[in-house]
């Protein structure tokens, strides 16, 4: 890495995950239009061909970059200056049972990736690699900076902490963007700014990842509650249509009325999709059915959409590669290259991140991955002191905070029993009874084995 | 007061609820064996008759003690030395609400006086008499030591800190000597110690009121893990018979398989009655019916049961009063006064005892009131530093603990929506949609409206 | 106050102690320079004539504000969007005492205004005056933002908020600026950056008021710590001359020597002022005579300097009245503006600020008024997670920090024991014998009586 | 070990130590006493004739215990039950360094084995050693109770825990039972209770080891302060002659002023012998020369007298050994033998205990060394939550807590300029030139060079 005054030459990047064709496609625009850094990226994934196509893909998208296929781990660390992590831990036909096999007992998850049945099953798949990620970065690029994209982050982030205390890690995450850019929406319909950036706001997000709420939210020094107020109250029934999303024809999209409902209730404002919020509530208040979701205005997302969704992107991936279409450059509107140029001392910048806990929430335990504003600055990423969750949502929140525990003790324990006890006081889960909890536990557990440690099946 | 050695007189009690048919005669009993105190009872009650017959049945209980009954809390009160509350929040009837509404949307309560729906509303019912009686306090005996009986436990001692910080008050409750004697009855079964005592046993017990484990045992020198290992195993499916109780012969009774549950579960021992225990655990474990509650073999207490035993109670009270029967001193097994002669220097207990946590348990809040062993010494009752709630409790159990908070504060912030927020997130309640939650909490208010303040019903 | 897109109109700043001839300058000169914000300041001083001089001067120092003297702080503070308050607590003849009396025992302080003994008797006039400035606030405009500059800095903030916990106020301190200054200069120095400005530095600032510390340093992405090793090992016997000051020609040059042994000792970077910095180490290290403070390079200053100056001063605002000489609009290189733009969310800064301690240093009780940096948004200063105070630095300060209690509590409780258990443990004093303190004590409080409460002179 | 009852037999005991003749006879002299264990003493000491000399004399003492003298710490170890340590760092030639050099400095030590530049030199030696025995308890007996009689007490318990965490290890200190005699010998002076024994009482002691202070004191219920505030008014001024000392006569006695003066400055009961609380106030207060000490009625310790103490005890270990004379069993009025039987399940007892802070004092870093009551029962010693240290006495204390922290970081990571923090913010040596200082520190490391580890003096 060459330093030149407020740019950044030679910076080498390492992508695990690397053939990914999402978030790599989108770095790679971010990158791209940067004009402070360049480099070069070293792409690794246990698909090597996905990781190949990617070189190609990387190395049209733009000048500054030079893309660079790897097939082990250790040809894409040793003296990297960032890693950024985005994999799929199993693959679609283990989410498919990690979404759909709680159906048969009635438990219906939007997403299912980051709390829930859903979400645990999955935690147990991917800490296994979240192990050996750090062991990699801790021999290869100790002080390098490492950026989490994987779900479910909160876990992701707390075992790469667990490995290896002393990594530089923070997770990312744009839920919270999402409710900035609803605030942005409300001053234009309500006249007051036209066309406000998201970046003009002043937000004070607090929470764990998905379930994260905005305890304070300014525009210039115009309180945003008040408004927000009066805005809830006008479109609880019938939902609002976010310029870029339409519940109707889209699995993602919401009316976020559940975001609505909460502010109701907990009088702070719900800061990400409604979809993932549905997840960490009690089950039988947004996901008691699908037509109770329809009620709510989402849909669940099925894996087989997901699926189709992929195959999808593997054409777009081979046309790109062929030249059949072009890559295309645009901002994504992810925080990721600010972040890096921030880390390099060439602009901070404050924003949303997932951290372990030394005190920016004083009531959530030390070392609890949690999310929250920090300073980025040269080689520092340092939380705000945001006060505590509120104790009305901290009631609900409380079983995803002291499981993350409970997962990961479980795993470096090997005690299955500790992770049943989560499983089973997970808002989702705990309206089974303790044999049908049993049942689903193992049967989630049997059809996802591949990805699991042999200790906990047998 | 006056200090001989090692004896005290003139001991000025002060009993709130001094009507009590149940509580008082226990006391009276505990006082009239005791040969290092005596002194005054001043016996208060709303209802005086109830006061005035314990008077009679109190001075004949026993020489040492003279009971005097008071028609003001300000003639009790006066340069008490000690302070005892025990009372009833509104009547049977209202109790009849707090179980049995809930009955109509699902939700089964074994008790309702401690947690749940029905735990709850008493809180709110009892909350602005807690706040009068520290008011009281602080004008007329600020020094005094005050021991609480009245449930729910936890609430209604957070109450009197709130209202006047620097009261010297802590709660007692019986139910963790329940779980040592079943610790005692094992060791007989085993054929390791016959008629071992309670009070031999060497427990830390962690957790709140009616919701507390035991992190270690030990007789002697043995640690009695292992062996409760081997006994849950063996009586898991049939249960235990106390020699005390039995569970097919009464509402209170149980078999202690709700404990053995939550002993495979959580690897620690749940050291409440099972009707208490099941209701702080996930709603359809161990609540989900009448059915559901006999398979785990326990009955669920009807309050016209509480209603007729009232009415055999006040007969008794009768035959007392006129001579029919005698009043008969028996140890009733309670720490009360063994608490009041080491508060006056005559001897050290250690024991658990329910106070507002200021480190005794390190993964809970500062403030809240949890229970846990302390030292009682001259003038003092001192926490012991128990360590931490196991994490995989803590998960089940953390609603009940921020539910402390939010009760308390939407109560002295006539904050209605916060009280629903606990109402919510409470693990019996937690499994109903928002609309029947929104529906049963206004009902079970508006049943017991006589005791609640104005703005709660509006 | 009017929000006009990136300006703020009618803006209404209240200064108390605007009769200063210093600060009040420096803020004129800063306000007039600014584009983004307008309106009126409000100048209160217990010297009225001095505030109308004030009056005038800052009419006459540009454009977009206007200047008002008023004769009460209650014509002053109403609807005030911030308050500013710099005041001399007492006269020059009771800092007269403050610095010389000590000296006859051996103390010499070369301030005299944070801590040691004269820091103390400052504290006690002022404290009562910061008793009634909060309760004022308090009536008239409690959601203005107050910016102290008044020393002792930290005992004023506390004071403050002990007073009205709820008041949003920080204290502003530029000691911090000038050890970033030197950094800039040992890069340009080193010959790796020339005219590298404060502003691009990445610090960490961690401390209490006038005994800071940095525990990172960052140009860019460039570590500025193994650089000013080399830097300390190059000028620790000489010093350095700074740009702006020279020892040898001014009672507050220095030539950063003491600032460099303590780099050599502790391995962190002290950012203060030396003579700041000497009078919170133990007294013969740095200050045990002049001579002494010589071999450091550096001059006490006399209080009879100070009284000449001020001599000095009232001549040039007789000037500036009468319009002999004109204002000169100059940056003063404070952060007051910028720190008042960004609360009205006209754009975010991080800077260094005294506040409570929330957590932002882990190794502080809560409470302590500490200094790190923080985010200025709108109508927010977040600090941020800063970490610890090194360990061993801490052996040295902590007197300072627990006496930060004890004075406060000293005062508000009115025991004098207290005033003078901090007298006693402070880093200065503690080398005099217990009955020399006594004296000295009390001769200190005798000399100042004029300003303190009536029951700490008897 | 057996249990048979209220008896434990076959109990297995490691002094590691064992050539001791002090302690050692202390603890022989106890065990033969108690009726409730019996059991073999294993004997390991560097100077392996002094354990087999001991080992006839322990044989002698009694017929419950079985003494036996090893080579190796592997032969103590093995299966041991309890681990007892207390062992002489170095030789009194070392110690006379740690004691007299410094007086060339002006800096005099009452005692020179806790704090101050003494008690730093003698942990530099110590340290060492306490690394490898709980290696070795670690390999031999993981889950032996360790009880430490050893100073720098707080140190060697620190050392304890950083090496092998889960170690079951508390220190044991007599000092505060002084002051609890002195209570007792004040209430039969006043003629409130005859021949009081300090059992009866009820005290919180707070602070760290040897200088602890009592935060409350009753006898029975009756409050001790109010009385001990009159007793201190009369004799503060000539002090006490305690039954059992007198500070003429004696190296070890005192008049107990220092005690009294620091009540009337703090208000709270400094509870530690007067040599030992001197050296952890500011140097001049007590220390200033040997006739200041005279003037506060103590005595400097010379090491010449220790010296010629241990030659007098090797004379009467000679008689004992040959049967000259015969062991006296008489009760030391130490705490050991009833820890142990405590520790075996066989009575609980609460007293006081030096233990890692997990919370018993709420303003003392955890995991710092602190002195507490805990209580004592079957297989645990559970600290008991002693509230706060007073302010006025932590800004006196601070430096001493601290820097135990550095001193052991110090040792650890090999860094002396951490050693020479704490030397230089001790309170008795802050007042030395940092030249001097230096001089002193690297002339007293190289007096004790044969005991350090290479690096610390190179």
């Amino acid at each position: 890495m060459k330093h030149l005054g407020d740019r950044v030459e030679d910076l080498k990047i390492a992508y695990i995950g690397g053939g990914s064709r999402g978030w790599a496609w989108g770095l790679m625009s971010d990158l791209s239009q940067s004009k402070q850094i360049s480099g070069t990226v070293y792409l690794y994934d246990i698909d090597f061909q996905a990781a190949l196509d990617n070189e190609i893909i990387g190395n049209k998208s733009g000048d500054n970059f030079n893309y660079k296929a790897v097939e082990q781990i250790s040809d894409a660390l040793p003296s990297a200056d960032f890693v950024i992590i985005s994999i799929l831990p199993g693959t679609f036909d283990e989410m498919e049972s990690d979404v759909h096999t709680p159906e048969k007992y009635g438990i219906y998850q939007s997403v299912g990736d980051s709390t829930g049945p859903g979400g645990l099953v999955r935690a147990l798949r991917t800490i296994p690699m979240y192990v050996e990620i750090p062991e990699a970065i801790k021999e290869y690029c100790p002080n390098a900076w490492v950026i989490n994209y994987t779900n479910p982050m909160a876990l992701c982030v707390a075992t790469l902490y667990k490995v290896f205390p002393k990594i530089k890690a923070f997770g990312c995450c744009h839920e919270v963007f999402g409710t900035q850019k609803i605030l942005c929406q409300m001053l234009d319909e309500m006249g007051i700014i036209k066309n406000a950036d998201r970046h003009e706001l002043s937000t004070m997000p607090v929470g764990i990842n998905h379930f994260t709420w905005l305890t304070s939210a300014y525009y210039k020094n115009i309180d945003l509650f008040p408004l927000y107020k009066d805005f809830v109250k006008k479109h609880k029934e019938e939902g609002i249509t976010r310029a870029d999303k339409n519940w109707l024809n889209s699995f993602f999209g919401t009316a976020e009325i559940v975001k609505f409902e909460l502010f109701e209730q907990y009088s702070v404002i719900a800061a990400a999709g409604d979809r993932h919020l549905a997840e960490f509530c009690p089950g039988n208040w947004f996901l008691a059915s699908p037509d109770v979701t329809h009620q709510w205005k989402f849909n669940l997302t099925p894996v087989s959409w997901r699926k189709e969704e992929l195959r999808k992107r593997k054409e777009k991936s081979r046309k790109l590669v062929s030249g059949e279409i072009d890559f295309e450059q645009k901002a994504t509107g992810e925080e990721g290259v600010n972040q890096i140029c921030a880390l390099l001392g060439l602009s901070d910048i404050v924003t949303n991140v997932n951290m372990p806990n030394v005190g920016q929430l004083s009531n959530i335990p030390l070392g609890t991955v949690v999310e929250t504003n920090a300073v980025f600055s040269a080689n520092s990423v340092t939380p705000v002191n945001s006060g505590a969750i509120p104790e009305n949502v901290y009631s609900i929140m409380a079983p995803a905070v002291y499981n993350q525990n409970n997962i990961i003790n479980g795993m470096f324990e090997k005690d299955k029993n500790l992770l049943f006890n989560a499983f089973i006081s997970d808002r989702l889960t705990d309206r089974l009874s303790l044999s049908d909890a049993k049942e689903l536990f193992n049967t989630m557990l049997k059809n996802t084995k591949k990805y699991l440690p042999e200790w906990i099946i047998k």
